[in-house]
């Protein structure tokens, strides 16, 4: 089975950790395939950038698709995850929608810890696509700052944990998400140290990615998920531009 | 007053009919100025395609915005508005969301009707965005079709109105909105023949950027609405890359 | 066009401050007539007071609607509303509703900043009846009193800045609606010290009147908001009892 | 115990009916003392009705509550309940309220089945302000009309029952609530003729003003439902407004 | 009339506590009848417990339902409530879902207040089952422990006083749920020292009961709540056992 | 990877056929251990039979789960899954917690079609307890009956079939869970005849909890899913009654 993993965002050295941390919670029979975005931003912290990001990830999917058995986004928030599930045939999972759905199989509600302030809008924007805000505490993120994006989980290891401590002691959360690309890997760290399950986002979307493919259920040909018809489209980038014209 | 209406389509015709129709209800001191997408699609018909008109419609706002007191972006199903709200500084409307509240103050539940299957699950989500899916009583569809998305409105004349008197019987609708921008001018057109208010999505979206200019709040300086910090961007449109990275 | 502004409540002096304060937001086009109650309580602040001062907005309207284009009821908590849009033909709008799908329009999530406690009752009922929970933080009051509802502005200046500044940084409110009457005009007072936009609930409810008389939709003549056949009405104020009565 | 039974309309026929059919259902230790409204309209099939009817409803508490353990608003729609409840010290239940509450206790949804189109916006008020709009089908009204309001019952029997039926059947409620005062002991007569347990909500509000005066719990001295300060209240009712300014 | 008073768990001595708790606001027609689990925990606090002891419940109420006209358990989260429901063909109530109900008649948001962590997420669900979240401000519980559960109430006096006040000015409940079976009679002892109506819930479960044994509604025979047809059963307890395949 | 897959029902025929027909979708390290309920009914059709049959699966876990990586819940509607998920620490999964939240990721709205009308409160009630009623759009039950509930699948396909179109066209469901565990297989055999997603519950619940066994999440030491402290039980199986007394 091949997942085709997505980095909507530019840092290729993101897209490496988290092919790498992924690796460990996979099955047997998965091969995972990993692409970075050609254009965009570094990393995403606005709903513009979201946006943006969401249209390259049409792209990129449209562009690699072929021989692949499942999707994964890997950007916490999920850029372009709906419009991608409605334009292409295959199965598609995005780090938010999938670390959530399994958290609700984990306990009754999910806390969602993350690094920075910024991030937050984009986050309860996830929760309530998915519907989800009665089974959420909340987004908590830390007081403190940190110098590099890169080295967030070494400089913010003991505020993280201290926010996951208290979002099980002040808002009862039964699991806890750790949220954005940059700390994919850090529950399996501090597992430890939290008193609640600890949900890896990438793992959950990997994982979720890898079931659906294998429950091979048929692609939607009526309703809000079919393939939308045919329509002419200027100005797109070549494969997406194809695929929205019916070319391929 | 200057309001920039956006067309995030790439129909010449359809922006000139909106810019026209939406004139007969300005107050005497504003003007419109209307610009049409230089790329992407006729018209939208799925979420995908209003992910790509949503990215234009931020790059059309960067280039425009200059000299402007409020944006308008005239498609139903406002492709870009939250992020577009986010980025800049200006107030800025959109057609879905300004005729659900100008409803909201006319009567207590409205419905959409609109003139394609295709258009519903776009339509659904605005609603849902909005959060006031309590006060919809759904979305409406003639179940016969058409030939010409330029004559829609004279092919299903009979047959949207009859489905607006449903509308009002069978769903109890206090207030119609005819949604799609294809649909503009109609509710003049017809409302002498439906018993309960009819919204023009335009005129709706136009009159509250209008408002929203006259009250002269002041720009978002914290929270979800203040304009993000700057951020590397790659590969984008000009103006939009330059007003990301704060270079204008 | 004609804009009857009725204040509910028996205060000559609160309706001048009022008229005078909303005269500056108006559209070149727009005269405002304000009424002022013959009976009832200088100021609402229970919902047994709103209830009747609800039966009064019925006689007031009934006495002046001839020759106007539309209503404002100028009490924050909208007494009579849905029951004046109901039997009235004209478009009606009111402080509290208004305010609210204002704000929704530039922000997801608004606050409302009052100055005192007693109202949080009723102004909390506003917000549910709109449906619009989900889309407000709640209701923050200033800890200190008052001397005076005349002169509340400049006693509670600073403590309501601080309340303001609190529902942006503590509860994520991205605009903040000053309420309550006695509050008119103070939002542009203070705009540059809170850094999300203000709303003026007497601006926001005259620039929604405007705009709906603008728009010149029909009345409702099937639904909840067609005027209901005429009833027999003993002992009701003169004009309320003949338009009950279908005698005007 | 007393308690004091209002009809806040002016039929004195309706008021007689309605006390001998509560009287079925009683504890033996209870006593109804029945008041009828001095001024307003004969039954109400509006919310401007019902808010006039409101304001009586707090002007007859106000002249006759003493001596009493609890009122009854016999009224199906509720008008003045919050109000009354709010300035009131006595126990205040009212029939769509308790039918609500009461049916919630005989299964998981019920439905509301009234005798004419012109109640069912205020009925729905009725319902959202309860919060229990997931537990309400919805309400049901026959399509065939009536001639005389004294004599609905029997010219609608046939009509009400399948309607019945069709809410069990159809929209799978639990359980029926057979609303409007003009119905009042219906539910008695066809219980044989209906599959799911029938609500007759005078018998509900009585039983629950007599339940809620047995467990004598004390009145609200802070929060949502203390009384309100003392008010200076102008050209009210004299014993409404020796009320409101504490004279009494 | 005779009500059935169900302890689901195995403690004689609560069990006669709260039959003589009871007896105090019984109207003087009503019998209670008082049964202890023959078999289970001693006390509920956790759902695993709460299932085992709704499963007792059907058990206890196949062997003794004949010759009652109704039946409480009396335990606050309502073991087994709803499958009851749907079993027997008499009124069937609990202490939540009858001291939430009772709340909303006296105010618009209860609170619950009860004495130990563990049985909170049992109560939320409670409240979830009824559909009442929002009309409930939250379960508050002491931060200090307690020796015994028999003596709960004199232990922890201090301490639950405070939390009800803070529950009234923080969280702006309008009543107050005491819960828990050990709580029993506490509402009556301290309703002096709290400034809102403080509900009793087994006076309320069994006031309820007895309302609704009085209204003598038919038992359902279609749909949610009619007794299910008669099953095959291996290895139950024996009236349970034959009540489900109807041989009894 | 072991998984403990409990029937909670007494026919040894249906968990042979379910571990059957889970065994296509496993990965390729997954082992399956089935068992059948020793006592109880051969299927469920009430919520009275449903909370029985959730204690014996409560006792069924405590018996089997030594050396288990994850358990599955064998019967749509998930009895005792709540409970189970409490008091023991290894992942459990049930059917229609794990196809709603597995549909989740293939579409937005989900319909669920079952075999008899019978079970439609039991998996309302399912859909409820997820939070997920806005994302469902109903359960679909044939107006025809059946003979044998062992040959349901083959008397019932065209019913079953057609309703899943109906839930497309008229419902607007992007995927359909087909609910029941005499529907197990179904899905695989029809799904050319159906044009959305087809969800089979049990290889949803398997995979799911495969994945669960395979993030290695630890189990909760705090919140409202840590085991309870022991507890002194009566009376209970031995297995159970051990492990509530912490003696195992």
């Amino acid at each position: 089975m091949r997942i085709l993993m997505i980095n909507p965002n530019t840092s290729v050295l993101m897209t490496e950790r988290m092919a790498e941390s992924a690796s460990h919670s996979l099955a047997p029979d998965v091969d995972l395939v990993a692409m970075t975005a050609p254009h965009g931003m570094p990393y995403i912290s606005s709903r513009a950038e979201a946006l943006i990001a969401g249209a390259t990830t049409l792209e990129m999917i449209a562009a690699h698709q072929d021989g692949m058995d499942a999707v994964v986004i890997a950007a916490f928030g999920d850029p372009g995850l709906v419009a991608a599930r409605e334009q292409f045939d295959l199965p598609i999972t995005a780090m938010a929608e999938a670390a959530m759905h399994t958290a609700c199989m984990l306990g009754h509600r999910f806390a969602i810890v993350t690094f920075t302030q910024v991030m937050t809008a984009w986050y309860e924007d996830a929760v309530a696509l998915a519907g989800l805000q009665a089974r959420c505490t909340g987004v908590r993120v830390p007081d403190v700052g940190f110098r590099s994006i890169d080295h967030v989980q070494g400089e913010l290891e003991e505020a993280l944990i201290e926010l996951c401590c208290r979002a099980v002691t002040d808002d009862k959360a039964d699991t806890i998400i750790l949220a954005g690309a940059p700390l994919t890997g850090f529950a399996a760290k501090v597992a430890d140290r939290v008193p609640v399950p600890l949900i890896d986002p990438l793992d959950a979307a990997v994982g979720q990615a890898a079931l659906l493919a294998r429950l091979r259920t048929r692609p939607a040909r009526a309703g809000r998920f079919a393939r939308p018809p045919s329509k002419l489209a200027t100005g797109l980038p070549p494969a997406l531009g194809a695929w929205i014209e019916h070319r391929t």
